[in-house]
């Protein structure tokens, strides 16, 4: 079985290499600029009301996988699914940002960590309900972060 | 450009059809099993940790698209962005579930919204400082869950 995907949109972001981007770019306050193609652009009615938007894309420099991994803060291999590092059997990243504004086909989000380039496969909006999970234990990320 | 993706597993749920799913199905406490093929199951290492995974899987009931939808809980159409519809350009859901025990390659969680024989496109740690964000507003969302 296979599953064929394509490209919705490009992330527009501040970084150009793997080096550029901070390890905690969740946190920064950079800018990056989301681009809708055309023909899905009607797609994003009604999502300026969500302060939080899901973004799925894909690792389009990932080159191969391990199954055992060492992240960048540890010490020790890991298992590639109890990690979120880009070469993984699916190279398919998610990261939630927060939506500051849309003009059009474009969405200013602050949050990102995705390499500039990066193709877009989905937009979802955030939902709490749906995605917080208070007080879940972040295993062998605990306290690193 | 094209991207191919293969199923690692196989969700088996309770939820053999559309209708029997609950709308709230997060806040079910019903367990489904999450098959990892053997070939990936050496990724599940350190899994255990966390208490919430984030599955990522293939919408296989999905057929087309349309960029307004009207959601179940809902009286307006909206943007297919806006949406955690189904019927999406690339029908990927994400959910996230409580991981409640690993037995070799099948993981035990709680709180899933996928049918059964969903095939399982990655797996990912929740991490809260990636994935959790505080007063988040959910737009047309707001107040209807």
């Amino acid at each position: 079985m296979e599953i064929k995907l394509k490209p919705i949109g490009l992330i527009h972001s501040p970084y150009k290499t793997k080096q550029e981007m901070p390890i905690q770019a969740y946190a920064s306050k950079e800018v990056a600029e989301i681009e809708v193609f055309k023909e899905y652009v009607d797609g994003l009615k009604d999502i300026e009301g969500f302060s939080h938007i899901i973004l799925l894309y894909w690792f389009h420099k990932s080159k191969g996988y391990s199954l055992h991994v060492k992240p960048f803060l540890d010490k020790n291999f890991r298992g590639i699914f109890a990690c979120r590092h880009p070469n993984r059997p699916n190279p398919i990243g998610v990261s939630t940002v927060k939506l500051l504004e849309r003009r059009g086909n474009i969405l200013r989000v602050e949050g990102i960590d995705a390499l500039d380039g990066t193709p877009l496969i989905d937009i979802k909006p955030y939902v709490p309900k749906f995605d917080e999970r208070k007080g879940a234990k972040a295993g062998w990320l605990e306290g690193k972060l």
